[in-house]
């Protein structure tokens, strides 16, 4: 942590603010300048900056070290990879998740999983807790939902993901999952996600929607300090002005979260859009920009979806897309 | 529900829109103009507005109701006040709430109470689960911060208000708490809300820091269709560009949530703006915009507060804030 | 537009707003629903929607029209196409246009260009006027700038394209400039916008930094007013909390200006994320997504350009980003 | 400058580094911890930061020394004050500007200047070129406007304001226009703040929309450089995710900027939120919040006005408020 003082602060100034590190337990380098003194401060300890900045005679505190350990780059150089079931994720391929948005019934999932099993998709994605903002809507269909998942999933040869909205949850999550999701909405939910970081499973962490990418490494941290190292970053848009999609899909998020930390990136269109139409040039150009996987909301018949049926591909807007995506990821040497 | 159809839709077109919301138990009624053709569309059910954009030869679809009800003006022309003890929110004052960001200990808290019943105020604040980043630093003091609120309060003839962050805690908010606060990270935890609608005790609703009067209102009506219509609006500032301060406080909300809404409107200048050299005057500025209450953050050792010392106003500051906010209140006729 | 009367709206408030509209010199058409009136208002001017809003009784207003004419879809269903010399934009094919982010010498600028059309890029790029807010840098090149831009393009045979400041800067640019392009700073500027419709040359409108699509296309609009009606639009990124990248590309766009719109889009990644290594990505996602150009900047020597060198891509970087464009655009079906 | 290498950062990238930066004549202190190497950089120019970011083995690059140098507070401690007439701006009062937001004709003009000067307003403002989105509408009176704004001024004994569009206006405002005011949209127009610098009447910079307060300091620095020290901060509002209003007016502001600059600020509510009933309530909260002064706008007929009627104040109104703000003053002990 580097303090750098105001250009007209006195020695008594300099000295208190020294005090209070020291009471800290900050080791302390002073550097006085032609114009300003710097204090460099090192020691275990977070320290609250803002507190810091309000001390007399302070202009500026600058953390030099990164917020988050256990995400960045350095903590492990080689990259991350993911192991669900044989599937391994964050090695040169992109793996497709796709499903409903929202499981409604045995017979729903099948039909979109047969498609998705004719085109080698190998992991089947579905809710079972409804979020939503009307309370006499469709809330989904919970344990159930699992079941139905898990068994649909199995006769295709597939794995399982679905988000979870509760520690409560857990236990049938463990039971019926294989990748656990952390919605957007509990990014921050810090006693959801040290919860997860005591369990096993994968755990893909979507980037909240006003959240910047440090902020999601801040959050893949505390997953990750219970000792399950199995996290997966999920771009699914973060909200700007524009309102004609619903948010605005970060295609510069994988780059960056490569060079900043060892972890996978997956890309979520559907949700970021939040209209069918614009899903495919948005899931075409999140492969060519690099993402380790892609989540695709497909239905069988979406018109009549009970939820979010306008942001599901149906299955002939599913098949086209994946044509159009092999062709690129052979021209960008991923496996799709 | 207004759909406008695009100026060169076909009569096709248009049939098969009317057909669709006939199946979802619309009424339609059909305008056909020069240029454009309009459906009106009048029914129970909430319709997914974006679903109805795609269909084939929609322009645009507008939502006519308003998509809450219970939270609006509309519903209580009158205004609604809410009863705390023999206190009254809503009512032509500004009752100011205070007290520590996190309760520390009995000692930490009964100094502070004193300062604050030297002024009258007859709220004592303090949450009891600290919702931070750092997965290693204090994590508040759970039932024990309660019961020490509790007693503290009584002690000063004062009410409780903390800060719920789980369904499971209801109970023993149910027990200690007069004022239920659900955070802003939290206004759109839609089971929480749910559980809260249940419950007796009157709620606070923090508008969350990317949500918009609208989609706070929207929550409120969530936590209304239980039966308890006991809620409070709370202004606590909004994201924007600037990082100096953490949030921006939004001051016109007080008059829009006044003219939207029968709902009290209460501001939290404190989390607003993170630093407590700001707070005095975002907390004059929102009494002079009208609220009818102030949330402010006091420590009596801001600089070895455990937590969020940096926006606790000290002692000292609080007095001369009080100071000058009675000679407004005085101005703008409110009862302190 | 309709105007949405108030539940409770009483008869007279009903009337007045009728009278207004009339006065306003409106058409209206009054429906009487069970719970509302709805007015229809039909005329041939633009009316202040915030101005009938307040007017008593009004629940909202809605624009029924769209706010653009010229730049809508509606107004030439096949698409616009913008010749440039032998050069087609927004006709199946990403046209490249690349170049130095300003003028430095003549010495650079053929350094760069011959790197440029060894790849048979057909437009070369370079601004004269430095937008800075270091008022004691580098300012650019004025005329001389332009002068040494059209001879070294044309020594290739290429087109150029500038970026315009100023109306005064006018006749230079139609002496030496093929394509003008409208900074997103600019983007409001309606005199500049106005004086540009009356010209011939075609333009590039860019996005401003915190503009909706919306917004753009209004621009767009005004720049064709005065008849010119070569208008490309430039996704090059808008402000989000990220702070990690200048600003975010919206890859939308594409989809969304080519529903709403006939005109061409073009992007510029180097401009979005303000760093060259993070480039080549959003070039090879734009392309997927389906722009019809991209705008690149590419320095001889970036370390030692006098400006915007940290978003400039090296010749080696350039070369191998044509590489994997190619390859995309191949399986895009795009000629690049 | 700081420049923090990464914790694996290799000998040979440190001293590439440090040769960059003397290379760009900057002298380097060389502070090798256990962890990291920081060099700490001191130079009279501007460096890039991005590109040093971008250098091999760099982590992150942290400015020391503020962006902005004339307009820091460190420049004039004792706070700047500002003379137009006799009236002194920046010193324990409020000044109030007020008048229509475009001006019409010298009626209306007259009209609303009467009712101005019964208040004891001192500055009459309103502008004479439209900025406006639609290429049909009014365009302004141009200097014919600003003649009738002089004319009636004197009349009055008040001092004018206008806001300059274009750098060719100048020569008419020096001549007509006591108080040169820079718009939002032309916060970072840079030539025409340079041109700005170099005369002698004060000028108001209104900060840009999606533009920070550093940003806004920065423009100031700019505007400054000429030698002209009369500079206003304006606080006019920023845009947010919130539409209720047109902007969300910053009332940290008056207390940041009194914090970090020596200039004056005042607040302009009505463009902040675009609508007449919400005017008031953000008036008397920029007031107690403490600003320097404020920009009102009037109408004699707002609903018949030419432009921005939504957003003006009617003569009545305008006398409600002033009655409130006079009682506010009073309070916080500022002249009115």
């Amino acid at each position: 942590m580097i303090i750098v003082m105001e250009e007209n602060a006195t020695d008594d100034q300099i000295v208190a603010v020294v005090d209070r590190l020291v009471q800290l337990g900050f080791d302390i380098h002073r550097s006085t300048g032609a114009r300003y003194t710097i204090l460099g401060a090192v020691g275990s300890r977070l320290a609250d900056l803002r507190a810091l900045e309000l001390l007399e005679g302070v202009n500026k505190v600058v953390r030099v070290s990164s917020p988050y350990k256990l995400a960045a780059r350095a903590f492990r150089p080689e990259g991350t990879r993911i192991q669900v079931q044989d599937l391994t994720i964050g090695q040169g391929c992109c793996v497709v998740m796709a499903g409903p948005g929202t499981i409604e019934s045995r017979a729903q999932l099948e039909s979109i999983a047969e498609a998705l099993a004719s085109r080698k998709v190998r992991v089947l994605t579905g809710n079972v807790t409804r979020i939503s903002s009307d309370p006499f809507g469709f809330q989904g269909l919970g344990e159930e939902g699992l079941r139905i998942l898990r068994e649909v999933a199995d006769a295709h040869g597939m794995a399982t993901l679905s988000e979870i909205s509760d520690a409560s949850q857990l236990p049938l999550f463990e039971r019926y999952v294989d990748l656990i999701r952390v919605g957007g909405r509990q990014m921050k939910n810090f006693a959801l996600l040290k919860e997860l970081s005591r369990q096993s499973k994968p755990v893909i962490l979507t980037r909240g929607e006003s959240s910047t990418i440090e902020e999601t490494l801040i959050s893949a941290d505390y997953l990750m300090c219970g000792g399950n190292h199995q996290v997966i970053v999920c771009e699914s848009g973060i909200r700007t002005f524009e309102t004609y999609t619903r948010l605005t899909l970060d295609l510069a998020a994988p780059a960056v979260v490569g060079k900043l930390s060892h972890l996978p990136i997956v890309a979520d269109p559907s949700q970021a859009c939040g209209r069918r139409d614009k899903v495919s040039s948005l899931a075409r150009a999140a492969l060519a920009a690099g993402v380790d996987g892609l989540l695709l909301e497909v239905h069988h018949d979406p018109d009549r979806a009970l939820c979010d049926g306008a942001q599901s591909l149906s299955i002939a807007q599913f098949h086209s897309l994946m044509d159009r995506l092999e062709r690129i990821a052979a021209a960008v040497e991923k496996a799709l």
